[in-house]
């Protein structure tokens, strides 16, 4: 029931990791895609995205440190641009896949069946499959030494929205689009609406 | 379909707020508290909580700059304590009224009817009405110029998880707990699992 920072310390590794991730609440599930600087499409699970602001259009992102296997941090500080897309129910497993850790070099694209898609003069590919997208430029990084990872910062410069989900006060109902969130570390999940509450008031 | 910089540029302030909210995917809804220096508890809704690393474990916000209404940065500046607490829809209403901009001074909790919990010491007290809740303590802070907001990074360091809940492997079943997902600035869902996936592998 309680658990210290002792206790926590003390827990097998992968336990730790799995409680530690879901301990956070239900995240951002979205595929990030960048270029290697030889031209090659690197694509990757991540579910770090965070809001940062509307105006102008901000959000941010944690990385590891770029690896053998894992480019994205290296990627984007290369070449600047990287694509953010939503999960459907269809493409989960071929989500999950992109967490499996291929050479660099290798196009996950090809591996786990998705579909590289050129918009609008952006660098960088969007997934075909994702119903909602969008484009990022790099704007600022932040080490966190503690543990090595890396924020990211970007500028949101174009989003690919069906007009059918965004309702008249903008909202963009993502329920509807079959946006995916995760729990923990490989758990994926669905959503049922509550409600919408208007504008809180004293 | 396309909504390129110029564009989203050019919505209206609450529009504009409404779609780049939703734009990201959806969020862990958390209610966070913090005590100002004269003692009085403040309360409030959370919805940029992320995961950045489970050794040593440590989670991200992002925090707007302190005004007359809200008092969470300075709190945490100032006390270096503050508690995360998951929501339930039992108590969806009442988190939401958290948002509002209630005066300094004035306890959230008794205005919106949650309960104050305090619990093994930690100087900030816990939504007692909160299945799942951790403690933070500050680490460190980075400004985001680009909007005057704030990233501060904190040390889980006492996590209360009924035990039902966890599983073999350290993973929290934070759905069976009931816990909430949010979209946009004011949409609140619940979830159903679609599965959880082994470990990826190339």
């Amino acid at each position: 029931m309680m658990y210290n920072e002792n206790a926590i310390t003390a827990f097998e590794r992968r336990y730790r990791a799995n409680f530690i991730n879901s301990l956070g609440g239900f995240k951002s599930l979205v595929l990030i895609v960048t270029k290697n600087s030889d031209g090659s499409e690197n694509l990757a699970t991540l579910s770090s995205l965070f809001h940062l602001g509307a105006d102008p259009a901000l959000c941010g992102i944690v990385l590891r440190p770029a690896t053998m296997f894992s480019s994205t941090l290296d990627n984007i500080l290369d070449q600047k641009w990287y694509t953010i897309n939503h999960v459907s129910p269809a493409f989960v497993h071929q989500a999950h896949q992109c967490s499996a850790k291929y050479p660099k070099g290798v196009s996950e694209f090809e591996k786990v069946g998705l579909t590289p898609e050129y918009l609008e003069e952006i660098p960088v590919p969007f997934v075909g499959e994702s119903k909602i997208k969008f484009a990022c430029n790099f704007v600022q990084k932040t080490a966190i030494e503690l543990n090595g990872t890396t924020l990211i910062i970007g500028r949101i410069t174009t989003a690919f929205v069906p007009d059918d989900y965004i309702k008249a006060d903008g909202y963009i109902d993502i329920e509807e689009a079959g946006t995916v969130t995760t729990s923990g570390l490989d758990s994926y999940h669905t959503t049922s609406r509550i409600e919408r509450l208007p504008y809180a008031r004293p």
